[in-house]
């Protein structure tokens, strides 16, 4: 058992594989691709990083030691379902789905005990969608949320941040409820703020003169508009009582603001709440997020790589570990760089 | 009397003396900057594209023939009333104000009748500002509402539009009130929906966590909170019952949507809400806007930049279109290209 499935060859799950063999390491990576739609599978195989794509996603998993499922998240469930016979013992199976608490529940569900399922929504995307908008530096500089399961071992739980970290991404531990509340306000509520800030144009008898006025703070503001619909119902189907309790909260702030607005002899407060707002966004364009940045790589990101790359080559990847390299009978076209042992590829070595 | 003052040196004034310079005909337009901040009169002389840049606007003023307030919207009223007893009779005065009823109402207020206002509002602009920040390129292919007064000349008007042609915007005229509550819709109410939301998250206990999770969706839909402070405060102080018509509006959309959202019975009308939001913008940034598409350039707009250079520059102007050049002596670092009379410049033939 070894390799990797991914099943669902769209903008994610492509773009995971065009990332994971932009590492040397990984040139030796079984990667199988599946898709249930025929130009999805063609177009993915084309992209030349899969070892191959196949139709059905069973005859994908059948060896693979690391699934991912990178398909809308209300067809997650179908797939747990199909898939749950057929995944081999001791297997880790993540996700790339926008909300977590009833991806969570299916897996729960449907896995026997002896899979272990862990959880990831990749905070990285675009509106264009498919294989051929694909990018290997997709999730680059990402934050990656990983939602253990209750019953994922410790390994696999690495494992998953070893895939995160291996595509650039900054992994980040969350419970399903945490995340699904704060998606809900950082991205899905924005999302519905886009939609209906664009029906109201679109739907006024003006708009042919708005649509000419419109420029680029508009089409910034309305942009989330062009999620895929398909995502778009995910969201707000399985994600329902977060996005209403924000989108209520948002709807509040708008109304306060409202009255400010209209309450002439408020203007010193709406002056300060004009003044505050630009500051605080300066700082968060300029990158002051979170409670500190993280600086530097630690000692068990390393090791995080280590259990990912090994549960995919197994003793290869021991053999790379200890002798800087694979051994020469691979031959020069299929040999990581062995010039660096210390620097780059999947495993940097702390001194 | 001849050549160009802009009054206001900042993003709007610097780039609009850029974007003339870049005209090969206006190698000979004097332009006179003015500011009141130092530092903006010393960075936008620096830029190379205005004759000198003074800093009292009186001294500006004196001779132009085409007056450019670009100035924010609360400042205009000033600026009139101190300006009017020194422009010429038969100037032409134009703005860059991002509202416009009440900037026509200061303009009839203050301004002699032998003195033409034609209020413009170029829809550009970036969050940047500055002379630093302006570009010549800044109102290429940009809409440019011209709101003529009721006692401007038609060669004042057709001036103004020239101005708005050669800088590559595309004028459309509007009454103030029109054009005031379409901004209201398209700029203003999106800038306060992205304050909103930005406020929400940003005042939240879980800001530290949801700032690490924020992504391209939600840097776009609240980049307008970016707008600066001053240039918000003017917008919804001189806009305000607009604002509030269309923010009231948009509430009214926001409650729609919820409710659609939190109805599991009515899922059927949110899929066809999501699929149809979701076409309508896809053709909106294919740039299906408007009624139609202009295709391409009328007789009349190669009029207007001929009357608004001409104003410019007397009977050079008359030189350059009868000769196809400015003539010999104005030695060859100056002058124009003479070899493609027909095309490019400021003065398109018609054949």
């Amino acid at each position: 058992m070894s390799g990797v499935a991914i099943i669902g060859t769209g903008l994610m799950g492509t773009s995971i594989a065009l990332g994971l063999r932009r590492d040397p390491a990984a040139a030796e990576l079984t990667i199988i691709g599946s898709d249930i739609e025929r130009d999805y599978a063609h177009a993915a195989q084309a992209r030349g990083c899969f070892t191959r794509v196949v139709g059905d996603p069973r005859a994908a998993v059948a060896d693979a030691s690391l699934i991912v499922l990178a398909v809308p998240v209300l067809a997650i469930r179908t797939v747990l379902e199909e898939l749950a016979p057929v995944i081999a013992p001791g297997a880790v199976v993540t996700d790339t789905g926008s909300t977590k608490s009833q991806v969570m529940r299916w897996a729960a569900e449907f896995l026997p005990p002896a899979v272990h399922f862990v959880g990831s929504h990749p905070m990285a995307g675009k509106t264009e969608f498919g294989p051929n908008a694909a990018e290997a530096g997709l999730f680059q500089g990402a934050r990656w949320v990983v939602v253990p399961s209750r019953t994922a071992a410790h390994e696999a739980i690495e494992t998953v941040r070893g895939l995160a970290l291996t595509l650039g991404a900054e992994p980040l531990f969350m419970d399903a409820e945490e995340h699904d509340s704060y998606v809900a306000a950082i991205s899905h509520v924005p999302m519905v703020a886009a939609q209906a800030l664009f029906k109201l144009a679109r739907s006024s008898e003006a708009w042919p003169e708005l649509s000419l006025l419109a420029a680029g703070g508009f089409r910034d503001t309305t942009r989330l508009t062009g999620t895929d619909d398909q995502m778009a119902l995910d969201i707000l189907r399985t994600n329902r009582a977060p996005v209403l309790h924000w989108l209520d909260r948002y709807r509040a702030e708008l109304l306060k603001l409202r009255d400010l607005i209209a309450e002439t002899a408020r203007e010193d407060d709406l002056r300060q709440f004009l003044v505050e707002v630009e500051l605080d966004y300066a700082a968060f364009s300029a990158g002051v997020v979170g409670r500190r940045e993280i600086a530097a790589e630690t000692v068990s990101d390393v090791t995080a790589r280590q259990l990912m790359l090994g549960m995919m080559l197994g003793d290869r990847a021991v053999q790379y570990i200890e002798h800087g390299g694979l051994p020469p009978e691979d031959g020069p076209g299929r040999s990581p760089r062995t010039d660096e042992p210390g620097r780059g590829g999947l495993f940097r070595r702390r001194k």
